[in-house]
């Protein structure tokens, strides 16, 4: 089906400048955001259209808009001028909905030379900053605070100005997207980014997110991207959701932010079960029986996924997490154990460099050998299978990331919430990408309310990854 | 009736230490916020709890709370430093949630101790700052907006963990406003306070807010917080209250924000009519009979409230007027004139000051004298009416506040937003206040949504109150 | 205030024909349904425009709408033969629409001869029935159920269609009201309210019911009705409604129906205590100290109202209460008791007819004689107080109804209910109603879940009043 | 996946009885209302556990439930009989679940074996009929009225009494589904089968009904039933589902009802378009370029469908149409043209056996032959096509079904409406279907609403087709 243009939003709502729109050639459906909250060419649903007449006045009067017929990007830093002076305020809105249209339809290209003039022509004022730290002596209090205005670059406001347009909030997130693509090849590009970083922090707080629950009386809109997002164990189209979703021991949480509300941020998988599960399996079988909730025993979280390209760096899962633990534990009165099943995503890459630069003992590095050789080894081979626990255990609990904490990037996020590093399972995750990362291990990690305030002092103060005796003792064998 | 004392939330919850909670022996209910989200002694409407059992172990355990029997500021104090330093991030929203609890338990007294100590130690880390600084060379913009986060004061990051606990955003808006309290006595807290405001700011962005019209469908939970908050023409309870938003020709309208569902921001009330209305009486009559409001021509607002001491210095509404205009055009396609029927606060205060000064001309002087002796006098006086509104025409047109803009704050705001001064009415508040203000004079400001980017232009760039012809001509009367 | 005739719905939707609609010299607020729905002159909220466009072209080629001229009910009448016919099928809604606009523009007077013809000339078909008669033979199960059919009056046809129109089943309501006013000096409208009464009960069946909590958050518009309509201990205004429904240990239930969303169809007051009460005063007390809900053992329903004059004979309070236990219980672990603190309506009428009689012992003779002369009397006299417990307790236990069952209104509701006369309280009411009805004294019947069932086969097949033993003491002592 | 067994909602609420309940051997998913309410064992939404201690605490006393260890049939019979008995009303909700309960657990035989005991036991009172029959004379009102009554079949009451129990409604609808299944090889529950219709009549009024959109931001629950129950072009999978909800210039909406608020009633599919359609195809293309619905001119419904089987002969297809027209003429000012796209479904077969039958003019029973063999055959030949429509217009003009009207079932809902047969579309629906029922003929059915009360008095008062001229030109060539 060619899907028709999505209309801007402020420009479906008659906003729109005397400049002709030019939908961009390569447009994509990259930004979730964005097309996820305009499916099909809908308008936006409430109220965007109000500034529409109020808007079209002021541009045929024409008067701070001039330069309009100049390139499109000499345009958007106008507006943004004019946005950040202050003139123009009594129709702030208008324009701040006008440069969101604009933006909306560079092309990537243009879209990183925007970011470029941003950069360059809303940092900080510095003679302004040098005056404020020039007034700073002693420890004046007021004074300091003045340097800290003084040092805010001019882009944080004119973001916070962006925002006061209708569905400002979720432009802003898809514009950072954009942003974060570039920024591999505009490493100049970073202080702006953190601008970003900076305000979505402040605006995303965890006070200001809602948890909801997702299931199958959920609007598709966002089922849909539930599927398109779930990045641990893909969802095979709308049976395999139903099955996560409406299954009597099934759970899927996701916070959301009112700005947003139909685009999850983050969204974590449950599975109710009668044991620590020591396989991704079972959990994702279609044709299993599902089992009464009300006799579960165990929640184990196994999968957790982000959603905004956007919000990288604005953490959630944490909070999430221990959410959903204390809901479940209201809910379902015989849980008595919340544990993961997760991905090892670095054991492999890790065990093959440091096999090939000889860090290993031998059996270990035979044993990489192997199963380099037929990712599939350790299935029947009981051997195998302990030498590949010893090895997975060696790189959990003793390898250490350069900025410090687990290299394992998983095992980083749930060691740093005050999980424990309950169990490794050999041959867990038989799917390609568990073959590859892996060979097929995974971990549970526990969340022990009574220990996780503990865990993560010791992990935190010491370094020390706090884990199971009989995980530990893997590697004293070693 | 003895009200029983309002459970903070968060201790409701279970998340109590061990030291026992004390009211608060002079605690009040100056904080709107506060006693309005939990009114009559009923617990937080969800959510609050999931805290308990966590943070009840944690508590039990005792490790990161050292210092608990101490003062209770000292044991705040510690726990903000817990709380901002990251030590206890695994269980940082139980403790977010005991010092809010903890300081809602203080007296006024306590509380100003507390804000002195965290203002004292949450300020501006100087070293960082000039170590940031010293940095700084040439115009490297990473290096600038080091600076700038270097000079961040800590209580920013303080706030914004607690605001993370469940209905953290309303109890800072409500210690904001005994800030705000103690302020006068304590001017060195003055830059605590702008660390308020500027989150604020951020948080409470137009692009978060929602307008929702109120009515009589509205619960009485926000309803009576309209009655306590109209701050223009106070409302005779609910009968009256009746009239305002149920009345066919009426209208209510606030602006709310996610995270205060209950919380009206700032309302502005409409009423809906044939003329531009020249007295106030008539509007708020009791026995009027309404219009039907598809005949009516000319919407009037005829009062605006802010509802939260706690966001002084947060601006909504100039946003909120501009979006009701548009609301209000959408629904009624007869409406041409929109426009208010506004106070003249400052009016007699002036002109007593200027006559006593000598600095207005005979006949204005002899008239303020005439009026002084009876606030009526000019009721049945045309002359005297007549020199009345030159005087207010004079003092509305030509007086400037030190700052800049028109000296009376009404006009200042109405100015600002671009609206035009249009039209004054002498003899249309007969109320004590309005005698007691201005002699009974009220102004119409035209919102001309054709004119008024132009307005604010003009009044921004120039100074120069934009004003009718009929108006200005009182002056050159004069 | 002179409130603007309420325009009727349809009316104000523009389905009106071309005959002027008079407002009803003496119109009233007697309807709760309409005037309540209504107010001020609102047009309804949703939807009853839909039909404007389409009736005003039937009604402008006039087709089927001859004799518009004539008398209103004649007009009613032709109006309402052609949507029973089916003649202007394809138009039924803006018939039924135009029906009930014009049928709220007549006066009582107008409404009583409308109801008449309609009773004469919506009866049941006998010609159709005695074919059908004729046709029964044997037992055959399809002959007899076209006796049913045949039998059935063509008021409720028409009806069922009138109920079609938007808001239709709410003006119906209004409607039968109207007609239950007419009944005393109408009997021979008795048949056409039972057609009323027969299809209320099929739409109000329980199943459709949805009970909903009262509170601090629930709409002015609905809480105004719980004022109007409290019929047991009048409400004072606002305040007396916030300590009944926002204090921490007060719930406030109410059944609704779909079609009448701001209805609360009946509605009963909880108050949530520490032990069996024996007064009404301090439950309604404005300075008394809510209790913690959470250390309550016992909820006492101390008032039970209906609200919709229109739904007589259509009974929920059973289903209410028992619905209201089951909540509670889920609520509150620690409540044990579920009992009413009753009055005893019809005590004081009884005992003085029956002294008169001389059907009393001497001395409750004389205590009647005593009490008659100060309704006070036996507030401080131990003795008095005793005889009046007697009298109190023979009145409850041993008096029967004319058709059977307890003679007391309120005994023969909760007995009926399966609960049990549990404790006589004396100078429990001291209100000038309690005091006039009964003395003073007021009941407590126990919901004992355990034995309602038990209880209520006793009372209805032996028609024995189900009360605890220290009641049933009192008058072996008598 | 192993579906496990829907456990009954009132059982699975603890109301459940000693009797274990067994799933029934050959339950299948047949019945829409069961199994879409209750997906994958989860338990019904709200409240419906209030009984079981209730019911709980009875059972055990056993009291009124004797015989429980007999048949279920025999068990289920007595429970009704003590259901309509009054005997046990004090715990009717808590019998009523359970007889829903139990039956719902029956095998398709044992249903059909209860329906048989039902039909017979409770079946009119024919003692009662004729004693109230006996007391009719001369035409009293109220006598006439109490043969009615005691005419009612005692199914109804039941009926009404298993109404009250928690998600009573859908079940008793799926309870009919089951009753038609069984109808055709048991004429004799047909007047038990005219209980359920005459109570769903009432109970599913057009006043009770809602009017929805549906669309992507409607539930998955929801959306699943329009894939399942669209019944004239089969949607293929959630793609074709959301090109049908979500492109901009296509609607879907239903009718719900507020005691099944997941179930849609009926609903009808829209296109706006720039034109009558005249096929099918570029409807429900893939590939197709949606049009700005502001430049509509058109508004096509080219397909409705049922969703209850247990509501079969309940009509809501005419007021979703004329609802669904009111909306979108409010919505789109451009639309001017109302029109169906419809299939004729009964037009080959009549063709045939009129051509078989000789009742064909020759050139028609010729080209009815031609198609026989080849049922694309008009596709390129335009005097077969010629032909084929004046076969057509001749089958859906003048061919009357024995009960009057059209012959053809779709031609009768739509002139039964009001509508005008405005044109046909030879090649217009090149499915299997399209062309196995009609060879690919389909129709547009004009809703005029100037006209439909006109056009519905025509058809209905002298049984003429309205049809527009250039259809009665084409029967007129022949």
């Amino acid at each position: 089906m060619t899907t028709r243009k999505t209309e801007p939003p402020c420009e479906a709502a008659g906003a729109g400048l005397p400049t002709p729109l030019v939908a961009p050639p390569d447009a994509d459906a990259r930004s979730p955001v964005q097309d996820a909250r305009f499916p099909f060419g809908a308008s936006m649903r409430a109220g965007s259209d109000f500034l529409g007449d109020l808007f079209g006045r002021i541009a045929d009067a024409g008067k701070f808009l001039t330069g309009l017929n100049e390139t499109r990007e000499a345009d958007l830093t106008g507006l943004c001028d004019t946005l950040v002076s202050g003139r123009g305020e009594a129709t702030g809105l208008a324009i701040a909905c006008t440069i969101l249209d604009r933006y909306a339809a560079l092309t990537p290209a243009q879209k990183a030379a925007f970011f470029g003039v941003l950069s360059a022509r809303f940092g900080v004022d510095l003679e302004a900053l040098r005056a404020a730290y020039d007034k700073l002596q002693g420890g004046d209090a007021a004074a300091a605070r003045a340097v800290h205005v003084a040092a805010e670059p001019k882009s944080q406001e004119l973001l916070r100005r962006l925002n006061r347009a209708p569905g400002g909030t979720a432009r802003l997130v898809a514009m950072r997207a954009d942003l974060l693509e570039a920024l591999p090849e505009r490493p100049d590009l970073k202080p702006l980014d953190e601008d970003f970083r900076h305000l979505f922090t402040s605006w995303f707080n965890r006070g200001f997110l809602h948890l909801r629950r997702i299931d199958w009386g959920t609007s598709a809109l966002i089922l849909e991207k539930i599927i398109r997002f779930e990045a641990v164990h893909a969802i095979q189209g709308w049976d395999d959701l139903r099955r996560r979703v409406a299954a009597s021991d099934r759970r899927l949480y996701g916070f959301f932010h009112p700005a947003l509300p139909d685009e999850p941020l983050v969204f974590v998988e449950v599975a109710l079960t009668d044991q620590v599960p020591a396989a991704i399996g079972p959990i994702l079988a279609e044709d299993r029986t599902p089992l009464d909730p009300a006799g579960a025993s165990t929640a184990v979280f196994y999968s957790i996924s982000n959603c905004q390209a956007g919000l990288r760096g604005v953490s959630f899962g944490s909070f999430l997490i221990k959410q959903v633990v204390e809901d479940l534990r209201r809910e379902f009165a015989g849980l008595r154990t919340f544990v993961t099943l997760s991905p090892v995503p670095g054991l492999r890459a890790w065990a093959g460099a440091a096999a090939a630069g000889g860090q290993l003992p031998d059996t270990l590095a035979a044993a990489v050998a192997v199963l380099e050789a037929d990712q599939t080894a350790a299935d029947g081979d009981a051997a195998l299978a302990q030498t590949l626990a010893e090895l997975a255990a060696r790189y959990l609990v003793t390898e250490k990331a350069a900025r410090g904490g687990a290299r394992d990037a998983v095992a980083r996020f749930h060691l740093g919430n005050g999980a424990r590093l309950e169990r490794l399972n050999i041959g867990a995750d038989k799917s390609a990408r568990g073959r590859g990362n892996a060979w097929g291990v995974m971990v549970n990690y526990l969340y022990d309310l009574d220990a996780i305030e503990r865990n993560h002092e010791t992990y935190a103060g010491t370094g020390e990854v706090v884990c199971a005796r009989s995980v530990r003792r893997l590697i004293k064998a070693g």
